[in-house]
């Protein structure tokens, strides 16, 4: 089973990973916490390029590429590999972000993304799809906290320097992904407090992993 | 106008590209001397990544969109501006070097190729490609001995370790193409001295761009 978390800045992403793989060992279940762009040790160095503030000259396209890079070697590395173990795997952001980001709020051709993504998953597809939702002010204000009390390193901060209205197309992208595919997506109001989101989420697993037994 | 050169290691495409330079700077003609992969700054950080003989790990798909991306920023940084300046640009492997290794050789689909191609040149070809063509047997000698005389960085022999039989696929992928676009290619006999070879190249440079004025 394969579960993706998505979500903008701030939405409690990491918190909620380590919480889940908490709750699926209590449940017996061996599981894999992984993480795009950058699992990898090829990931790390394609997640450096792509997040370096410096590289202020990365053409959307190129970025485009660069995420599909290291996702093909995301699967073909480690989520493939733990899948056929019989592992969950746990992948915070997987292609909607993509489709989020550098679609919905950069402006790139989302036929052109959908037929990269096909060639990328070859048909694999995330059993669940958690959309930690919550507007964009509140997200970015918790992530610069986070920045501001070391949890996050400045490198990563290259996403959040962009404008608001940016994050807001994403959010919006995100929803729009999640009302296209109602089957696949659970939306989880984010600005609960970190106890309920988990709840709403272990909810949603244990649905979707009873429902699979 | 865009040249672009092709072959396989140790066809002396470096060597070539400097003469061209010359000749096309006496005909009064501004050039741009390129290379693919890696002649941005964010490009080389991704050839650092391809040609890594530690990156064994490196999946397929994941080499073929690293190649993506660092193409479509060479193209956005370089490539088109040069065009528009009016320059000749004249570039050491293009989207050929991608069919050629990562397609025939590697075995990668190559109705994949040629829709990633598509989507990063956007109509964009070459207007004269010359291959510099000679026996696999006598290039890998040829770069070797270059690689032992200091001229190459060892970083730099990933594919140069590869087998003979990758080479020769290389190689006859190479011819394939010529023969599929004989109006774009135009094939020169690398066995010959760099003297012989720079007459061959310069021939067919002055041909098209006089066809062109």
């Amino acid at each position: 089973m394969l579960i993706t978390l998505e979500g903008i800045e701030g939405s409690g992403k990491s918190t909620q990973m380590r919480r889940i793989a908490h709750h699926l060992n209590g449940r017996g279940l061996a599981c894999t916490l992984t993480r795009e762009p950058g699992d990898t040790p090829i990931g790390k160095k394609i997640r450096a390029v792509l997040l370096d503030p410096a590289n202020k000259e990365l053409v959307p396209m190129a970025e485009l590429f660069l995420y599909a890079a290291d996702r093909a070697q995301h699967l073909g590395e480690r989520v493939i590999p733990a899948l056929r173990r019989g592992e969950v795997v746990v992948c915070d952001r997987f292609f909607d972000a993509t489709t989020a980001y550098q679609g919905y709020a950069r402006g790139l051709d989302l036929s052109i993304i959908t037929k990269i993504h096909g060639m990328v998953l070859e048909g694999l597809r995330p059993d669940l799809t958690l959309l930690l939702d919550l507007p964009v002010d509140v997200g970015l204000a918790r992530a610069r906290g986070a920045l501001a009390s070391g949890d996050r390193c400045e490198s990563e901060s290259r996403f959040e320097e962009e404008a608001l209205a940016f994050h807001e197309r994403v959010r919006s992208g995100y929803l729009s992904l999640a009302k296209a595919e109602p089957e696949r997506f659970c939306i989880v109001d984010a600005t609960s407090t970190p106890d309920e989101v988990t709840q709403a989420i272990i909810g949603a697993i244990d649905a979707r992993l009873d429902a699979s037994l």
